[in-house]
């Protein structure tokens, strides 16, 4: 399979890039936004296209075109403003699902954010509410893609750690309490829900646990 | 009809409330998130409710619990910044629509942006990427509201005026251009709108022009 990672220069998107490359089925198209992001992947060997979720769907989309699957790992991280949370987070999500749309893509995986799902939700766990708009933007972009007709898997973690893979994890629909994952971990999560078809029109939250991620993945039921 | 106005202490929200109150057949209940506001309103002998948009649902669905229909004025305005635009543009909207819901009330208009159902398309227009990430909350919140089953009128004025009241609008489902509009004409299309069936799960841009109110409204045709 295809794979367009979006955010291929985050801290997942690299890890999962790296493993899409050394994977037997998997084959990585990595979209950055930057020339110099671009030329550090060539060098690896990696295909790449350029394109920005603050573009256009149209640019998106003609990045997406050779794609099978759409991994969307990017974020506008912490150290941006309010502005890039709905700019990146929520719009650039809703434009890449578009685009996915356009590219007769149906296959679109997605790094969400532990508890987002309960943002609406009263009470609300109150974590919820200090990363300030980061939390309904996750929402409101997950909805969008629920909504969107696509092959959705929408992936939950907690607090991404760099912590070496563990292989590892405790995973549901909700879980009632957080943890730490590594961003190794997510990015396997990622790879074996592609593999996994029965993680179509799924999503779920996942910390650090005693269950191996495919068999993790294989007993999720909603 | 007894209108829950949401945002009653808003520039247009004031006008609406009064309008209201001087109407043969609607009531107003000013809904806002202060007690000296409450207080103000009081003495214009206008119906009071206290909640927060950046509150809770249930808060937001029993201040509605009296009201036969809510008019959205509520804005987080352009001098707070990008995260009162998620909390209050979009995510006050979309609380609100839940708990019109959650009251058991159908009818719901709200005043949008003139243009802002562009955000996605590919051109769009170029002032819309002006006012930073006002745009698409509001495209993200009226979409919010078309998918949730309410009667809606979506109202998308151009630039808001405090001149006096014209009367008279040039209304569209698109309008290919944009203009000014005073914020009375604003307050008296939501009152038309509350009054004319046929707007009923309909959305239009709206500037000041030749035709009165009424009649504009009649020939919106979707």
């Amino acid at each position: 399979m295809k794979v367009l990672v979006i955010g291929a220069h985050g801290s997942v998107g690299k890890i999962l890039v790296k493993k899409l490359q050394e994977s037997q089925n998997h084959f990585p198209i990595a979209m950055v936004r930057k020339k110099d992001q671009l030329e550090a992947f060539k060098e690896q060997g990696v295909e790449t296209v350029l394109a920005d979720l603050e573009g256009s769907i149209s640019d998106i989309s003609q990045a997406a075109k050779d794609a099978d699957a759409i991994a969307f790992t990017a974020g506008s991280g912490g150290s941006t403003g309010a502005d890039k949370t709905m700019f990146v987070d929520l719009d650039g999500t809703v434009k890449a699902v578009e685009a996915a749309k356009d590219a007769g893509i149906d296959r679109f995986v997605i790094v969400s954010a532990l508890g987002s799902q309960q943002w609406l939700e009263d009470p609300h766990p109150d974590w919820l509410d200090q990363l300030g708009p980061y939390y309904p933007a996750k929402f409101y972009a997950d909805q969008w893609l629920k909504n969107s007709g696509l092959d959705y898997t929408i992936v939950r973690p907690g607090l991404l750690s760099d912590d070496e893979a563990e292989g590892k994890v405790k995973l549901a629909k909700t879980l009632v309490e957080s943890g730490k994952i590594t961003r190794s971990d997510v990015a396997q999560i990622i790879i074996d829900s592609l593999d996994n078809d029965d993680t179509r029109k799924k999503e779920f939250d996942v910390i650090s646990g005693d269950t191996p991620i495919k068999e993790a993945l294989k007993e999720l039921e909603q």
